[in-house]
C-alpha cells in the first residue's frame, strides 16, 4: 500500500557484502526483514511479485562505474522506482587464510568491480597472480577460506566473517571510492521534496544520435536542469542503439523538472521514470554540493514568471 | 471598459490614405467615430490619454520595412497591446495636375515608404525628377494639387480625392506589396484564441548578444513556437543596443507558447508583451498559412506529456 | 586599381550636411575631390559605374536606427564593399530666421531622422508645430532661410551657412546620438586586419525562420564571433521574408571568422560579404570596446588546436 | 616502425576464445605470430613495451554493453590507436559433459558478458542454477569439462574442443548479437580515409555537465559530424566525474571532422585520439550505412565554401 513503510527488505547477497552493510544504514530496515538474494535480477524481481516491499541494489561504483545489470534490470519488465539512495565508502583488503604469505599467492578470487578497483596495486603486488571473476566480493573470501583460491579481494567484514587474516589492506587504487545503492520499490507517490533530490531517468531516443541527443541536452539546459549522471546501454537491437539513464538535480514535483520531463517526453522515443528522491549527502566535499540554479532559473523567477503570465493572460499588463 | 467593443477610433491621417482604407475594413470602425491623428505618437497618445478607445496604425511595409516610429511608440510609455492586424495591399499611382506630360515632371512629392517602393520605377521613368520627401500619401497628393511639386505618388483614392489626372498607374517596383496595420488599445484581456494567432513582443536582452539572442531563440524553438517577424531597433542609448519586437506564433492563452513566455521573460532583461490576436489571413498564398507543429509540439504532445506528468506525481506509472 | 587610394569620393548631399562633415574626417578625402549626391542610391551608382572611387553613407543612427535605404542599396546589384567606419556625434539646433521667436514657430523643417531624435524636445517645446519632412538637414534649413517654413532642425554648420538664428541648441533627446557612416568601394583586397576589426555581411536564410536564425547565431556562437548588431529588412518578396545585416568582430582573414563565414556560407540560402574594416574607435566607453574571446575561443587557442590537429594527422600523439 | 605491417599480434585469451576468431578474420594476423594474453590490460602493455605490434581486444558488446576495462585501460598511460575495428557475431551454446541432462543443470559457468546475453534463456530453462561468473568463454567450457560446474556457456568451438556436450544451441536472447573487437598499436599515421571511416575519441568536460556536454555535441553538430557512440566511465576521482568515450563518423583527415576535433580541444578539459579507421561493414542492414552529410555539410559543401572565403579574402567577389 503506497505511503505504508515498507517492512520486508531484500538485497543483493550474500550476506556480508557491501549491498547488506548499505542496507543496514537504513533505520527502517534495520528493524525490518532483511533477505539476501542471488542477483540482481531475483531481488528486484521478489520486488515486482511482491514478495518483497524493497531491494536494495547497486547502482554505480566512483571506479567500476555503472553496473550494467541494474539498469538493465530497471529499464525492462514492469515499472520499479527508485525511493532512495545510500552512498557508501568502498575499502577493500586483501585475505587469505592464515599462515599464506603474499609472494605464495598464485590467485585471487574477486568480484569484477573489486578487481577492477584494485588494479593497480595487484599489478604492483601480485603481477603474476591470476585473478579469478567471482560472483561477490563474500563469495570470495568464502572461496579463499575453502581453500579454492589463495587470496580474496573483499571486504573488511568478509575477511573476519570467514577468519580470513589480512594481507594487505586499503588495497583499492583510489582511497575515496564509493558505490552508490539504490532502494527499489513498486510505484507509488514519490517521497515529498526535500530541495534537494534527484531524479532518475531511462530515456530512448530516436536514431540520428547527435540531433536527439543534443535536443534531449537542451530541454534540460532551457530550464536549468543539471545532469549529475549521464549512462549509456546498449538496447540489444543492434550495435550503436542506446538507452541513456540520466540523473537530474530536482523532484518530479517541482516546477521546472517537471517542465523538462514533459519537454523530455514529447522529443524522446520514450522516457521511463525511475523516481524522485533525496540526494545521500554522504560528503561535504564542494563538488557534491547542490549547484544553485543560474540566472533566470530560481523557483524564484519561475515563480515570478508564472504569476507575469498569470497577469497578461487576464490582461493586466502594470 | 474591457470586454466593451471600441467606438471612438483615431487613425494616422490624413484622410484618404492607406491606414483610413485598413481602418474601414474592420466593420466596427465603419459604423463608428473615425478620427485622423497627425502622427503615429499623436493617435497612440489619444489611446493612452483615453481620448480614443483604438488606434490604426502601420507597423510595417513588405518593401519598405518596419514603421521604426510605431515600434518605437509601443516600446516606450504606458503600455498598449495589438488587437487586431489589418494587412492591405498597396498600390501606388503617379498623379499631376491635368495637362502635365510625364516628361515635364521635375519634382515628384511621395512619402518615403512610397518612393522607397516606386523606386525602380522612378529610375526608369523619371531619372532626373527630384522627390521630395512629404509626411503622408495623402500630402503628396495635395501638394501636387496646389502646384508645389509637378507629381505626386499616391494612392489612386488620393488623386481622385483631389482631381489629379493619373499619369501612370501600378507603379509599385513588387505589385503584390501590402502593409501591415495594428489596431491598439489600452490593456485588457485578449481576443480568444482562433487556433491562428500571433503574438507580438518587444524584448530587450542582455549584452553580448550572441549568446543572448541564442538563447531567446532557444526558449522558442525548444517549445516549437515559429517566429514569423523579427526587426530590431536602437534603445537609443548607444550603437549596438537593440530591442527585438518579435511576432510569434500562437495565443498568449496557449500552453506552448506560455511556456516559451515564462522562458523569455526568465532569461530577458526585460519583455514587453504587445498583444495576441487573429492572424489576418489576406491571401491563400502556400507560405503564409500556418505552420504546424513539429514532431513532439502539437497540442496534442503537450496535452499527452501534461496528463503523464501528473500521472507520474501521484505515482501512477502504468 | 585595387590598393589605389581613392581620389574620387561621392558623398550623401547636399553640402552642410553630417555626411560631408563625415566624409572631412577621412584624411584622404580632406585632399581628394568630393561630390555630394542627391540620394545613396545616386552616390553608390556613380561607385558602381567607376564615375567616383568611394561613397560615403549613413548606415545607422543611434537613435533612428538602421537607414534602410542604404542597407537595400548594399544588398542588391553589383557587390560594394565598405572599406571604413565613421562615427559622428549628432548635434542639432532650431534655427530660424533672425527675429522667429519660439513660441511663434508653427511649422518645422526636419529630416525624419533628425524629428525622431528630437521627439520629446519637440512635444515639450512645440507640440502643435507641424514637423514637414524634407530630405536632408541641409535641405531643413535652406527651407527656413527661404521662409517655407518657420524653423528648421540641423546641424549647426546649416544654421551658420544658411544665416538662420539659433533658437535652441542641443535638442536632441539623447545627447550621446552619433550617426555611423560606411565608405564604400567596388570589390577589393580588404584592408589589412589591425586586431580590432568589423565584418559586415547581408544574411539570407531559409522560410523556417526560428531554426534558421538559430542556426546562424549557432555558426557564430560556436567560433566566439560577437554580433555586434543584426538588421533584418524585408527582402521584398513577402511580409515575413527578411534579409539580415550582420556587424561581427574580427576580419575576414582571421582564422575564426574564417571559419564562421564558411560555416554561414554553408547553412544559410545566400550570404553577401559587405567588407571588413577596422573598428572606429569613437569613444573610450567600456562598452565599446573589443569584447576578449571566450575560453577556449582565442587567437591562441585557434592555434594550439590547429597545432594539435596537425600532430595527429601526421600520427604524432606526444 | 609506422607503416610496416604488424607482424606480431597479442590478443585477449586463452585460445579458443571469441577474440581469437575475431583476430584470424584479419589476413595480416593468419600469416603471423599470435599470443593469447590473460587480460586487456596484459595485451595492451605489451603493445606499449614493444612486445608486440598490435592487440586484439574487445570494446563493446550489443547486448553487455561497453567492456570498461578496455575503454579505461585505452584512456590511460601512453597513448594508443586503433587501427581496424573487427564486428563478429556471437553465439551461444550450453555445453556439458556427455550424459548430463538439461534438468541437472545446478551450475553454469560463464562469462558476465555471456551470462547477460543469456538472461532470459536462463531465467526460462535454468531458474534455480546458479551461474558463476569466470574470466572467459574458454574458462567456462573447461571447467565444465573439469566437473567444476555442471555447465558452461561458451561459443561452439569452445565446447568442441573441450569435448562438450551441447545441450542447447542459439541461447543468447537476440540472435544478432554481435562483438566488436578492436585492432590496437602504438600512435603512428593513421590508415588512409576510405570515405566509410571511425574515429574514436576519449573526452574530458568540465563539471557544469549538461553546459558542458552540450557544447561538446554542439561542436559536433555544427559540423554534421555523427555520433554513432557515446559512452561514459567514472574518471575514478568522485561520483559524477566522467570521461566520455565518443565514435564519430569520419576520418581525422576529414575537412569536417577536422574542424570539429579543434573545436573539442578549444572547449573540452582533454581530448584523446584514439584513432581513425575503416568502419568494418559486417551486414548491409539499413542502420548501419553510413549517414549521408545533411544539407550545407557536404565535402562539397565544405569546399565550396572554402573556394568562396579564398575569393573573399583576395577581394573577389564575383
Amino acid at each position: 500500500m503506497p505511503g505504508t513503510p515498507p517492512t520486508r527488505f531484500v538485497y543483493l547477497g550474500p550476506e556480508g557484502t557491501f549491498a547488506e552493510q548499505a542496507l543496514r544504514t537504513i533505520p527502517a530496515a534495520e528493524r525490518a526483514n532483511r533477505t539476501p538474494a542471488r542477483s540482481v535480477g531475483e531481488a528486484l524481481e521478489s520486488v515486482r511479485a511482491g514478495d518483497a516491499d524493497a531491494a536494495l541494489v547497486p547502482l554505480e561504483n566512483s571506479i567500476g562505474g555503472a553496473v550494467g545489470v541494474t539498469l538493465d534490470e530497471l529499464a525492462e519488465g514492469d515499472p520499479l522506482v527508485i525511493t532512495r539512495e545510500v552512498i557508501l565508502p568502498v575499502e577493500f583488503v586483501l585475505g587469505a587464510r592464515p599462515g599464506t604469505s603474499l609472494p605464495a599467492v598464485r590467485s585471487v578470487a574477486a568480484h569484477p568491480q573489486a578487481s577492477t578497483q584494485c588494479r593497480n596495486w595487484l599489478r604492483a603486488h601480485l603481477p603474476d597472480a591470476v585473478v579469478v571473476d567471482v560472483l561477490s566480493n563474500g563469495a570470495a573470501a568464502a572461496g579463499a577460506a575453502a581453500g579454492e583460491y589463495d587470496a580474496a579481494i573483499c571486504a573488511p567484514i568478509g575477511a573476519t566473517r570467514h577468519r580470513l587474516e589480512v594481507l594487505a589492506d586499503k588495497i583499492a587504487d583510489h582511497p575515496d571510492a564509493v558505490t552508490r545503492f539504490a532502494l527499489v520499490s513498486r510505484p507509488g507517490p514519490p517521497p515529498p521534496p526535500t530541495g534537494d533530490d534527484v531524479t532518475s531517468l531511462a530515456v530512448y531516443i530516436a536514431h540520428d544520435r547527435v540531433g536527439a541527443l543534443l535536443s534531449v541536452l537542451m530541454e534540460l539546459a532551457v530550464r536549468g536542469v543539471n545532469l549529475t549522471r549521464i549512462e549509456s546501454r546498449p538496447t540489444g537491437e543492434a550495435l550503436g542503439r542506446y538507452v541513456f539513464f540520466l540523473d537530474c538535480t530536482g523532484h518530479v514535483a517541482d516546477v521546472r523538472l517537471g517542465e523538462a520531463l514533459q519537454g523530455l517526453r514529447r522529443v524522446c522515443a520514450d522516457v521511463r521514470f525511475l523516481g524522485s528522491y533525496p540526494r545521500h549527502r554522504w560528503t561535504a566535499a564542494a563538488g557534491e554540493r547542490p549547484v544553485p540554479a543560474p540566472a533566470g532559473l530560481s523557483d524564484a523567477d519561475y515563480a515570478d514568471a508564472a504569476a507575469w503570465l498569470a497577469r497578461l493572460r487576464r490582461g493586466d499588463l502594470t
